[in-house]
């Protein structure tokens, strides 16, 4: 749709070596989701904003999530996150997802970041919008979609609820013993509540 | 084991009326629990802080917890909550806990002051502290230590996950359905979570 990937943009600068254009495609990202919000970015805005052609952007980011991901410096391909979590099915879904969830924020730099984003979701930045669209759209949803049995909408509330509020008391808030105990104790303890929110009975609504 | 209620304290006004003193009494506390936190604020400091006499602290306020709990603007008194959740004993503890959770946070005045206390929580000031200190002393320990069948403390740390994931599912980023859901249904999908935390089996540690 538009010309070659150097130049395309008046006023850019006309040749680059790749790794420029990964920088200059990671940095206009980071502009266009804070100002407009994950939602409000394509990939086709960044890469005019960047001054690339979109097939650069796609040879280097799989998708917008992956592309969010690395600009927010958390390690989690949200791709593989999903195949890992479908995998399991309904019956090993919540195990699943409390796997991935703990993996990611136990890593510590990842675990820095996020405590900054999460605790600042009050300030209804578009920079923690983009942050809670990007879980709602990248993770939640499509896992929702595929594993819960009804209501995915309801159930998906009920089990970030949960996981929200894990992050807080184990990683934020550091309330013992649940932060000090082994991931896999974690999971333990808390995969009942995401196995009934994700396939068990809920009271009519 | 002071002097008199009035002019205690060198340099402070001599002679006040009660509206004065409970006014003066209120901002001794909260410069105490910005500076100490509420484990390192005692009822004696904040009537010498105040320049009055300890027994008019314990006029206006029947201890700490209910000191605090006007310092921070909520609509709780702490002593009432704990009697109701107890009163339910272990087979309706759930759904006490819930319902006064909810009560707090309904409170639209108190849920604009709790989001930001909430939010906060990560940024480890002394009022942050006082707040997560104020939750676990007054409410969370007395009541886990009556209806906890066992480890109160890893049952406890589990129902605050939940309870604080509530929070900031539904009045924070206000995730829909939840959100937007009438109390009581709130209360009835996560019932059953609190109940297992509570006196449910929970794996091997």
């Amino acid at each position: 749709m538009t010309g070659g990937r150097a130049g395309a943009v008046p006023g850019r600068r006309g040749r680059r070596r790749d790794g420029d254009a990964r920088g200059d495609i990671l940095a206009a990202a980071r502009r266009l989701f804070a100002e407009r919000g994950y939602e409000g970015t394509s990939l086709r805005a960044v890469a005019r904003e960047a001054g690339v052609d979109p097939a650069l952007v796609h040879h280097y980011f799989a998708g917008k999530a992956e592309l969010y991901g690395t600009v927010i410096g958390i390690g989690l391909d949200p791709a593989a996150a999903r195949d890992r979590i479908l995998a399991a099915g309904r019956d090993g879904g919540a195990v699943a997802i409390l796997r991935v969830f703990l993996s990611v924020w136990e890593e510590p730099t990842t675990q820095e970041r996020l405590r900054g984003l999460v605790t600042g979701l009050a300030a209804a930045s578009p920079l923690q919008a983009a942050y809670r669209d990007f879980v709602a759209d990248a993770l939640l949803r499509p896992v929702m979609a595929e594993l819960a049995v009804d209501q995915p909408d309801r159930r998906g509330a009920l089990v970030a609820s949960q996981l929200m509020g894990l992050a807080m008391a184990r990683y934020v808030v550091r309330l013992e013993p649940l932060a000090g105990a082994p991931a896999e104790a974690v999971v333990a303890d808390v995969a009942p509540t995401l196995h009934r929110y994700l396939v068990g009975a809920l009271p009519e609504a």
